[in-house]
Order: structure tokens, then sequence, then C-alpha cells
């Protein structure tokens, strides 16, 4: 049961596009009182939770599945310092489920800034306060926190389906400059026998940082570089950003400002921000001749065989709005005449400090959306969002059979009928790892399967321990890249002592793609997650509520990543008995039936752990160098079987969309004999194990 | 077994004041080879570890007990964003204890950056490398982790004492302004029920941040306000910071340059620094006369009634030299000129957040030390153990038979004779609270005993259940202040919904005072830690060797917080059967035998878990407002008596120095039969609970 309740006139943002069963209702909200109308400041909302209610959702959030005891702000915002007192990451996604006293969902409609207070001012106490400006609210009542999601997920659209290769592993950091370096790492990677199926392009490969553009100094025949890439089957996936230098003479400038596709200040002049390129306007995404010409510009590099890509810097980041860093050098020259004294220095820090991402610069330009002059501020949770949507719906025209790879940096709900997001730029922390984990099941709430964490961290200066860890986790998501920054400390596999660990867990990931592949694609067709709290699959189990740190990951799987230096075990709660498989690599394992329960379970640094829940199978390929490698027509099925399991595997070319995927199963049945049979389209060979 | 090796010519730190039993080699250093002479770079050694070798150590800094994986620098730094990948905090405590395949203990005396690689470049590889000049490197071994302990501190002095007082609770903020504000702050304390000891004064208290001020406008009757302060309980601690005022009339400016007492530049004129008075001399800590002279500076706030005081900024923290500064003015006259792109925006960015605590800085002044001229940067860490030091020598003779309450941020091993440190700026995050649990044992192993964190956390915004959680930690440090920074939520007990659980909780602490006091005195007189990792209580347990999460405290207890937001429980380890009191305040608890192994403990938010191990006892006191009020002759026995326990209480009156403390003890027998029998100085009634 979804019910709306609309406040003034909100703006339409398209997160929802299923409107059956959708009641519009003019009675009170229920569960909620409606504090202060506070008119010109926005609308609060307040419910009593009970003691123990449980908060869950949010997407893209730091802190833990439980999201209670903290305020939050959807404000997209690139900060790169993902600390515990951060309210804001890159995404706003507004929807979220309160288990406990009551239980329902809700999600608010709004493309301004919404804050959820879930026990930050008092402890019992949740509020939502949205920004001024009309808004829509959405209560979601049903008989299961996951039928609540369901049914919100079938109101936003089917959730964005990658390509098969975009669940293989990619390498990718800001610094590979040239095709001779992309050349070395994918050789170093083949060497090391390590699978590899993409890298990533960052900044560097473009000309002067314009997007679509490649530097033919770097790449002098990008085409035939592609081309080579393919050979040895690597995809190189290069980065789009939102600004578009101002350049003379470059295209996509000269367009933009010879048919208005730019964001434009009240006087009517193109608003200038400083990112990467230096000066550049903003495509006005939200407008639809301008979202379609940006969508076409992707079939430059399309063209040319580029079949994957990745949006960023579309919060839209912003080092500095050009009128703001002129007001700072004129103050700056009036500090310098000053005596130089305390106040001196912290006035001229700050000021130099807040430059970028400042709410003066996104309220100073405008954006023209569905027949409306909008100022920036007003949507701004909206504009990575329809960044990837130009790209996505450029795709449908350039590419109308084919999954191409998109993900985003900055999204809002919606977003994930068109791409995935990563987790924007964490740090090479233990907590990051742990925070990788718990982001999964709030971001499948919201839509988002494609997802996953720059692997072993993005800023600062990974070890090779926890890269290692974090990889235990990383081969269960679907995206599963390595990712640093400049000036960081290199962070190949092969650039560590233990290649070998590396080596067995990767290939791990590879040898679990056909039960990864399948639940993710079940997941995006039934509207379902792919990965849940523990409390989704055992309501009933009060020890279940407080587990923080293991996810189920589909139907049959538990996961228990370690996320502790040092730790040579951890602690894993069982709701109900289930077989634990203590896996060094796709050959090398120690089986183990543990009863339900706490327990203190041994992985030391290069042992991953899964646990199968009763009667459930999962199955294992026998891995490859390469997404096209895996095979699925013979598989080993890790298992435990009571009485009898059956599994549903899907399987399909990897690349095609998908019509009728039901064509695309193959039913697997283990008798408590331990006698396997199979039915459905593509039956094989199959082992317990 | 504590053997010398004598590198250069090393600069004499005094952190060793007993060498009886230190044997100076001429031989080979034992475990270590030198990898590097490296002429003018400096000095490195390795080690290969084994691979589950533990280290402990390395006092105040980030990270685990075990500080395996990653790089510390011992560079004293005011860097309050204590995130995973710092290297260095605001202390240099050079020594640390490998155990596993070989079990010694190392002390890098040396005053200069000294850099410990402990497997972060290669997992196996551990590496000491010393900035250029002399040091001293010594090697101990014994027995036991502990025995090599106890030889260390025996050789670097009895640690410091403090007054009883200093063991109830303080209540901090930057912020207060004046004397109403304090009234106002212990009237609620008062008035709420919560007990307090002390009041803190943080900058603001003095005329334009000169030390040795007291505003007039704020505090117009400054020994009266101490006496009626005094009359309630309550000591009043100033802060006293590094960097003098440079301000015409004001005496300690003027006596400093009249004499020669501060820093000077290469030129011979004085360093000119930019703190928060402003523009700043820095007396010369080092030199024996400005010591002294700075140390007699204090009797200015004792002779009107001050009986403690905190030490700050005494890296020394650096905003700005003005030097540097004026340089960077002059750059962004340049900067302005230029066109305004990316690379400019980065090169001033850059610039102005670098200006701070800048290497270059601390080569520009100058020390005389024991006879000699030396550039501050081959000395840095040892200015804030000589500003404490300058205190501690003053007060011998000032209050020669009295314990004033001392503690300071910066420090290197051996002040902690002179008095204590907290743990500096610290943020309210978990992963704070954590983390001051984990740095306890380390600064035990350096000497520091009187140590705590800002409960609560300095910088960033609390929330009433970290607040709660953290203060459960809290309760058994020896220094528990509550302190924030200015802008941050304010947060003292009384504005939270739940006061009454914060008043239990603190009760705890006063009636848990006679067991912490015995503790802390007692490992103070004999060389011990009050706080320590399992494995030094249980050698011999693997399981214990993993444990970060959880403390001995003294000889009978175990602590176990909670430390994760939302939990209902924690999982707790015990290496033994053990008595859990699960305390809500010092008189309801629930009381349970747990059998050695691994648990899943509840604990709700307003419990504590202390875990009492066979044949031990801790006393528990009636409680009361302030510590005064704590009456040791009538206890409570927290008890877990297989066959006898022998406890024993250390009493005095709490205020003058201690000389023989054998003296204050009494000896506490509880048979099996649960007959309690005492003997020595002061015995009294006790039942068992």
């Amino acid at each position: 049961m979804m019910k709306k309740f609309v406040f003034g006139n909100p703006i339409e943002t398209d997160a929802i596009v299923c409107r059956e069963g959708i009641v519009e209702s003019q009675e009170k909200v229920p569960y909620f009182s409606r504090v202060d109308d506070r008119q010109g400041e926005g609308c609060l909302f307040a419910y009593e939770m009970g003691g123990h209610d449980i908060i869950y959702g949010l997407g893209e959030s730091i802190r833990g599945i439980n999201k209670r005891g903290w305020i939050y702000e959807s404000n997209c915002t690139d900060d790169p310092i993902h600390t515990e007192n951060k309210r804001s990451l890159y995404a706003a996604h507004n929807f979220f489920l309160v288990d406990g006293k009551g239980r329902f969902g809700v999600f608010v409609d709004a493309p301004q800034k919404v804050t959820f207070d879930f026990g930050y001012y008092e402890r019992d106490r949740l509020t939502i306060t949205v920004d001024p400006g009309g808004f829509i609210l959405y209560i979601l009542e049903g008989e299961s926190l996951r039928q609540i999601v369901r049914e919100f997920r079938h109101a936003i659209g089917r959730s964005y389906i990658p390509p098969k290769w975009g669940m293989g592993y990619g390498q990718s950091r800001w610094g590979y400059q040239n095709a001779q370096d992309i050349r070395q790492v994918v050789r170093q990677h083949r060497e090391a026998g390590v699978p590899l199926d993409s890298v990533y392009m960052d900044i560097d490969y473009m000309e002067r940082y314009k997007d679509f553009t490649v530097d033919k100094g770097k790449f002098p025949d990008f085409p035939e570089f592609v081309k080579e890439m393919k050979g040895q089957n690597i995809h190189l996936v290069p980065i789009i950003d939102a600004g578009v230098k101002i350049e003379e003479g470059y295209p996509a400038y000269e367009e933009g400002i010879e048919n208005g596709y730019f964001c434009k200040k009240e006087d009517g002049t193109e608003f200038v921000g400083g990112v990467w390129p230096g000066r550049v306007h903003f495509p006005d995404m939200l407008k639809e001749e301008a979202r379609s010409w940006f969508g076409q510009k992707y079939k430059f590099l399309i063209d040319q065989g580029i079949d994957g890509f990745w949006n960023d810097m579309n919060e839209p980041a912003l080092f500095y709005g050009e009128d703001h860093l002129k007001d700072i050098f004129r103050e700056l020259g009036e500090y310098q005449k000053k005596e130089l004294d305390i106040e001196t220095f912290f006035g001229m820090k700050d000021m130099v400090l807040g430059l970028s991402n400042h709410p003066k610069d996104y309220q100073a330009f405008y954006h023209e959306y569905k027949g409306e002059v909008i100022r920036h501020d007003k949507v701004h949770n909206l504009y990575g969002y329809y960044m990837t949507r130009a790209a996505g719906e450029a795709f449908e025209k350039i590419e109308p059979d084919k999954r191409l790879l998109m993900f985003s940096r900055a999204s809002y709900i919606g977003m994930h009928r068109y791409g995935g997001v990563w987790m924007g730029d964490n740090c090479s922390w233990w907590s990051h790892l742990l925070l990788n984990l718990q982001m999964l099941p709030g971001l499948n709430m919201c839509g988002f399967l494609y997802t996953g964490a720059d692997l072993g961290g993005f800023g600062s200066d990974v070890t090779e321990d926890l890269l290692l860890r974090w990889l235990e986790l990383g081969i269960f998501t679907p995206l599963m890249r390595n990712h640093s920054a400049q000036g960081t400390r290199l962070q190949e596999f092969y650039r560590f002592g233990h290649v070998e660990s590396f080596r067995n867990i990767i290939g791990l990931r590879y040898a679990l793609l056909p039960y990864l592949y399948s639940e993710y694609v079940k997941a995006a067709m039934t509207d379902d997650m792919m990965f849940l709290p523990l409390p989704f699959a055992y309501p009933d189990d009060p020890a279940a509520a407080g587990v923080e740190d293991q996810l189920m990951v589909g139907e049959g799987m538990m996961i228990a990543p370690v996320y502790r230096q040092n730790a040579r075990g951890r602690y894993v709660y069982l709701p109900e008995e289930m077989k634990l498989y203590r896996m060094r690599s796709e050959e090398s394992m120690e089986v183990q039936v543990l009863p339900a329960g706490h327990h203190y379970v041994e992985a030391e640094l290069d042992q991953v752990l899964i646990f199968i829940r009763p009667d459930h199978v999962a199955p294992l390929a026998k891995g490859g160098c390469h997404v096209e490698e895996v095979d699925v027509s013979c598989l080993r099925l890790l298992h435990f079987i009571k009485t009898e399991a059956v599994y549903e595997l899907y399987d399909d070319d990897g690349y095609r969309k998908i019509t009728d995927w039901e064509q695309g199963v193959t039913k697997i049945t283990v008798a408590v004999n331990g006698e396997v049979t199979a039915s459905g389209s593509k039956t094989g060979t199959y082992v317990l194990i």
C-alpha cells in the first residue's frame, strides 16, 4: 500500500514511473505529525520512535545499516572525507524504512535539500525537514520490510542491469596517463594470473580534461587501441565529467553556447565554474534538448569501440564559482593590508577553505526544466541523475539492443534505471571497508543494485592486508573496482608481496559469477534486493536485528567479511544452522556445519567466509581470466541440503538487453541423497562440493 | 635486561633517569640489521617479523592495541582529525614491544623525528628510521611483556600521581567565558545530582589569550571566585599555552625579551609565530633559566588558589610563522595577477592549507640546550615535555609537599614524571571511543598513567548515546573529563533527555574510586601498568592475543565497553571463568558467572559491564557528589571467590605527596565462606555484593 501526499507545488523528479496502485490521499499523513509549517523555511514532520526501532535506507550515506542516531542531509556533495560526522555524501536517496513500534516506508520526493533527523537531537524522535518548495511524501505499508521495498521498487521502475563483463574485475587509478600505462597494467595482471575485464580511464585520457575528446599524444590511434584491448578481453571505461571546458573551437563548448545548452545566471550569461578543465560551463541536464545533445556526445566514444562509461563530478562539484573566486582575490588583497593577527589568519583560511561547493554558487545559476526556469539549488539533487539519464536515453538510441556499462557518482532515486553508482571517493581506511558493506542494503532498497566501493580506498595510502580484506568483500559486489587517487600509494594487486592471495580471492569471484549474476538479474527483474540485512531474511529473530556486519547475498548465502586489521577471525551470528565454506580459493576450502547462535569463526588473512543456508545451493564455476571464460555448463555446488534445494540459475550472452528473463533460467534441484537434476534453458553438469 | 646502543652524538633527552642495570653495549644491536647508514639522511634498522607477531606500545598513537600494519612518525603535531591514515598525533612515545618470534622491547631515545614502519611497506618487515642526528637505542628483554615494561618504567622514573580530586569528574568546554558561565555549569551539575570535582578554563579566561593573566572583566575578583568554587568542592583548572603574546607592557613578554628567554632565529632576533593570542614568541623551554622563569610564572595563579593546570599548544602548534605568512601574502598577490585557472586555484588553496605547522617554520628557530645552540627541528619532540617540566620543577619549589594537577597535550617519554596527558583534540566519533580504549595500555607502557580522552569528543557534534557509551569507558580512566570545542553541540550531561543515566554511570565512577585510586597508586609506585591488554595477563592464551576492545583494569577487573551505535550488547572473550556485574548504577546490578570462552553479552545503553576475575575483589564505596565525599571506611565488594581473595586497598588524604605508600595500604581478605577480614592502616566495614 503506497499513499501519496502532495505539499505545495512539487517539482516533478521522474523518480516514480509506475503509479499503478498508488493512492493519492487528502488525509493527514499517517505516523507523522506536521510540527510546523514554517512558511518559507521548509516543512517539518515528526515521528516518535519506540526505544528500539530500527531505521533502514537512505541509500548512499554514512554510518550503519541501522541509520538511527544521526542526522542526514540529502544534498549531493563532493566531499571525499567520509568521517562519521558528515551529513551528506554524493547522493540523495530519500527512501527509508522504520521497523519497530510501527513498520512503514517513507519516500520524500523532493529535489531540494531534505534533512532526516533519526534521533540526533532527541534520542526517540525522528524528523524530516524539507527545504522550501513543494514536495511529495509517500508512505508505504506492507506485510514485511522486504515487501515494502518491493512495492517501492516497483513504483520507481526496473533497476539498471550492466553487461556481464561489468561484473568482472576492473582496475583503475587516477594517474594512468596513456596507452603505454594501460598496456602495462593489463600485461602485469595477465602475467600475475590475476583476472581482469576492464581498465578505467580517469581524467588524464582527455585533451585538457575536455569531455568527448581523447588526447592524441597519449593515444595516437584510439580506436585501434580499444580494439587491441578488446582482443585481450579488456574493456576500456572512460570517465565523463559534468563541466564543459570553455575553449574556443572545442565543439562541445561551441555547440553548447550556440544552442543555449548551458546553465545561465540571472543576467542571462553562462555561469562559469572551476573544475578539472579550469573554467567550465555546466550543461543544463534538466533541459530536454540539452540533455539529448549531451547524451548524443557519448557516441563519439562509442563509435571508437567504447562500451562503458562512468559519470563523475556531477553533484555538480564546484572547486569554485568564478565570480566567487574573484571576490576572494579582492578580499585577499584587503587582508594583505591589515595587521597579521589571528583573526586575519583564520578569516583568510576559512575563506579559502570555504570556496568549494559553496551554497551561494549553487544559488547563482538556473535550469530550464519542464518549461520553467528554476534556480539550481531548488533542483540540486537531480543534476547527477539527469546527466546519467542523458547518457541512458542516448544509449537507447545509439545501441538499442545492447547493455552499456554506466555508473555515476551523484544520483537521486530514478537514476537507478539508467546506471549504477560507485560509493564515491572513499579512503584507504578499515572503517570504509565496513562502510562499504553497510551501504549495500540501503542502496539496494533505493534501486541501486549495480554498486560497489573503490576497493582498497581512493584517498590515502593502502596496506596489503587492507586491500586483501577489502577484496574479500569486494568479490561479492556487482561493481568490483580497485581505484585510487594520484599521490597515494600504488595499489594494483601485483605490487604486493603475496600476489597469489589476491589471485586466489579474485579467482573466487569469477567462480562465483554464475551465482552473483543470477542473483543480480533476479533481483532486478523482481524488484528485489540482492544484499539484505539479516532481519529482512529473519524478521522474527531479535538477535538478527543488531547485526551490522553481515549480509545475506541473494537467497542462499550469508557473508561475514573481516574488517579489522590484524584480526584472524571474527564473531558471526547465525540465525539458523548453516554450512560454512572457509575458502582460500575456488579449489581450497574447509567445510563445517555450525549451529544457530553466536560464534567466533577463524578467518586468516587469505580466507573468505561463505555461509550457506539450509536447503540452498550456490553454484561455483571453474573461474577464468575474464568473464567470457566463465563456463556455466560445468558447475560445482556449494550446498547445505536438509531435505531438498532448488536453485534458479540465470544466464545469458551477457550483453544483449534482457527481454524474457525466465527463458534464461535453469532450475537445478538437489535431493537429500545428493542427486542433482536440472531443467531449463541450459542444463549442464553439476557436482556437489 | 636493558642494553644501550649509542649512535653518533645523541642529544640528551633526560628520558632515562635511572641507569642502574643498563648495560652500554658496543656489540651489534640484537634482532635488528642496520640496513643503511645513509649519511645525513638518518639511520635505518630492520627486523623481520613472524607472520603473527604482535607489536604493543608507541603510547599516544592511532590504530589498535596491536600497532602492526601501519607506519607511525614520532613528530608532535597539532592535527585534530585523527583518521586512520594519520601518522603523528601530539606525542612522541618511542617505546614498543615485539611479541612473537622474539619477545623484546625497544626504546629509541631521540628528540628528532623517528619513523616506525610496523609492516606498512612490507607485511612482515619492521623498520625504524631515525632522522639525521645522534640517538640512543635501548633493547630490553625479560621473562614477560609486563616484566619488560616494568624494567623500562623503572629506568624512566616514577610516573606522576595527581591529587585525588583529579580523578573526579571534570567538565570543560572551549567556550565558557566568565565566572557566570562557570557558576551556571556547577549549579546545573549540582541540581541534576551529577557529581563534579572540577571545571576547566579554556583560553577565554585570559586577557587576550595572554598566559598568566586573568581577564578582569570576566572575573572581577578571581581569588574570591576560586574560593567560592572551592567552597562548593570545585577546583578550577586553567589552561596555559606555549606561546607568549607580543605586547608591550605585558610582564611575561617584557621579561622574556629582556632576559633572552625566547627562541631566536638564525639572525638572533626572536622568532614570531601566530597562535591564539596572535603574534607570539616561544619561551625556550629547553634553556634552563628560561624554563625556571616560565615555571615560576604559574605561581601567579597558584597564589590565587589554583591547584591544577593543563598545558596546551606545546607541540608547539603554529598556525603560521610570521615570515612564512608574509611570503604567502606576497605570493597571493602574484596569484591575483594570473589567469584564474585550476592550477592557480589548487596552488593557492594548498599554499594556504599548508601554512600551519610547516616544517620550514620549525627549522627557523633555535634553542639553547645544555650549552649548545640547537635548531628546533632537531629537538622538536622535547618542547611539550620541557614546558611541563618547567611547571613540574617549579611546583616542587612553590608547593613542595602538595600534588598539583598537571597534564599536557604534547609529550615525550620523561614528561610522565611531571604530569599526565590527555589524548588530544579528538572528535565525537564512535571510532574515537574505541581509540580511547586502545590508547590506554600503550600510554601506560610509556609511563603515562594519568590520561584519558575528551569524553564525548572535542570536535564535531555528539549524540546522547555516544556521550553515554563514552562515559561508560571514561569512568575507568584516571583523567575523566568532558571537553568540547566552540561551535560544536553543547555536551554537558544535563543537556540531554536521560540525565538519570548519566548521573547513575558517573555515580558508579565515584563508587569505584577506592579501587581505581588504589590501582593507580600501586601501578605508579611499582612501575606497573593500570590498563593491560589481555595477553599481558594471559600470555599463554592465543585467543587473548587478538582482543582489541577489552582491557584488564588493575589486577582483578576486566572491562568491555560497548562502542557501536545502536548496539544492545557486544561480544566478549573471557580467558577464564569470570563473574559479570552488569551495572546500571552503583545500586542496580545483575550478576552472572560466565565460563571461559566467547560470549555475546547484553548491555543496554545505560549498562556497564564489569568482569571480576576468580579470587579477586573490587571495592565499591557509597559514591558521592565529589571526591571528598567518597568514604572508604564502608565498602561493598564486587567479588568472585573460588578459594580466597586478598585485595590491597590504598588510600591517603588525596593531596599530600606520597612518601611511604605502603603505609596507606589496607589488606582485605575474603575467605571462601564469605568472611571478610582486614588489616592495615584504615580498616572499615566490608559487605560482599
